[in-house]
């Protein structure tokens, strides 16, 4: 039997790097994970160029590994750069100051095999097009909720990279004039409060507003999680739900201005945070619905990912493998 | 001499419909202008397909008319129709209940030329690509600022038309949470403020608001129209410049999110309103540049329309007519 095509997809995240080879089906056939914390750009670069070559020993009986498909944070889809990732050490030099790394060349040189580079939140969109519910849908934003909020905007088939390569960062969009200070420097963006941090943000706001009473007082204010909230949520918690629709409406806002500009057949989220979707949905279609013009209320669906998070990840990077 | 291919431009206008003949370099050869305030569909329609009928006769003998695009206020570019056209009153049946019109069919029925239609700004922005200062762009957001505010949005070359042919709203995204009351039955949208109905309002509010002297005073406050403001911003009127400078600063804040979606190379302007660009260039760059994030900095150009509005709208549309 002649040996099948294979490609490696890599998701570089802040906490960890995982791997996976993954065959023309979608299977993934061999995974590994690597730690994302080295200081240094170099070591890195051997520990990620090791993790690969070792996967490619591993798969040899199976197949060729014919490209790379890696998504990460402000991954560059044209240059196949990364630049300006504020939670990747080894993108910053000794002084703080934000390299740009030929992420792409270096992967490539060392490997030997072809390597493309986008964003996390593209590689997760084209994995949810590819292999997910996204399957068969020509436009549609998916909206990744974790630590931070990313997007990857698909139009006409296509993930939307823009001029620069950078387009879809829609988790920067002002969402309340003035609002929450933002990692970034700017205020108000919808990360601030839709992500896994900001929605903690918001329940140490709300338990220092007043008095109510509410399982969440048991915990420590400065470490609540998202975790946390879905806990109590979950036992009727009246703060914790307050929490989720204050939470779920910004959302639905916030959407509601992403339609107006690409008028999407659905709203895919994804992330940590949609594990709480029994608390989120029913309001993020009600203020969603509110926010748009007539023509579309009722129209555009809301979905979650049907794709496990390290999977959507690592098959969506894989796929830009295949375009090698 | 065999005949040249040559398509006819239509610009749907709330007051006036506009024809031109165009040839493949883009020169209008011959125009006409009916007006669009007919009452009844089928008036309209007659008007219309005389207008085409005598156009098509008078350049008989330059050559042979293969396509008639249309630009119009909701058109539809997938199914050829216009759907809730607010401005258009034989858009409505005689209960003021929206039609759905086979606005293309209907013409190319009676004509026998083949017929494709999208919306009015779409059709600037594509007369912008062929023949204005967005030759050769890939990615831009052309903003129409008129008695309402529309955009064209083009990506990878192409105008986002989206699930539904309706993407490119973007005068109806939210810019002031329970701001200004629109037309369209939502608050805050874009329109509401950068238009040139928005920046009288501006001038009405700023007027009662306190008893800065101003030469707005000596008009009727209900009838002070954009072109008012211009004047007096001419003549250093300070109220007027602070109009101007308000309106600058929402665009910016706006146009700051639009580039966090689809990274464009240039946000363009086109309409009335731009004739006033003296008094608000600095200020829409400035708010702009503050509101986006640090890597599109003084890199998102803002640029002018360089076609006559009349001749944008005809040449964007007779451009789709090419493509029959």
């Amino acid at each position: 039997m002649s040996k099948q095509d294979l490609v490696i997809g890599i998701d570089v995240g802040g906490q960890s790097t995982k791997l996976g080879v993954v065959d023309a089906r979608g299977n993934i056939l061999y995974q590994s994970v690597i730690s994302s914390l080295q200081r240094e750009l170099d070591d890195y670069i051997s520990d990620l160029t090791s993790a690969i070559n070792d996967l490619v020993a591993q798969c040899k009986e199976d197949g060729n590994v014919k490209g790379i498909g890696i998504g990460a944070p402000n991954g560059n889809y044209y240059k196949g750069t990364i630049e300006f990732a504020p939670n990747l050490k080894w993108a910053y030099d000794s002084n703080g100051t934000p390299m740009v790394i030929q992420f792409a060349k270096l992967i490539s040189d060392r490997v030997n095999i072809p390597v493309v580079l986008t964003n996390d939140a593209n590689a997760a969109a084209v994995g949810e097009m590819t292999y997910g519910i996204a399957k068969g849908m020509k436009n549609f934003i998916m909206i990744t909720l974790g630590t931070g909020v990313g997007s990857g905007i698909v139009i006409n088939g296509n993930i939307v990279y823009g001029h620069d390569a950078f387009a879809g960062e829609l988790g920067h969009t002002t969402i309340i004039r003035d609002g929450r200070e933002c990692g970034c420097g700017l205020k108000g963006c919808l990360e601030t409060y839709t992500s896994a941090t900001g929605v903690a943000r918001t329940a140490k706001e709300f338990l220092q507003r007043d008095n109510t009473p509410s399982l969440l007082r048991n915990l420590d204010i400065d470490r609540i999680s998202s975790k946390d909230i879905y806990d109590a949520a979950k036992q009727g918690d009246k703060l914790a739900l307050e929490i989720f629709d204050f939470t779920a409406d910004i959302m639905g806002k916030a959407f509601a201005n992403f339609v107006a500009f690409s008028a999407p057949e659905a709203i895919i989220l994804f992330g940590g945070l949609t594990k709480a979707k029994e608390f989120l949905t029913e309001k993020i279609e009600k203020s969603m619905n509110e926010n748009m013009l007539k023509m579309w209320k009722g129209k555009v669906k809301l979905l979650y990912s049907t794709l496990k998070d390290s999977d959507a990840a690592i098959l969506g990077a894989s796929a830009l493998g295949w375009e090698v």
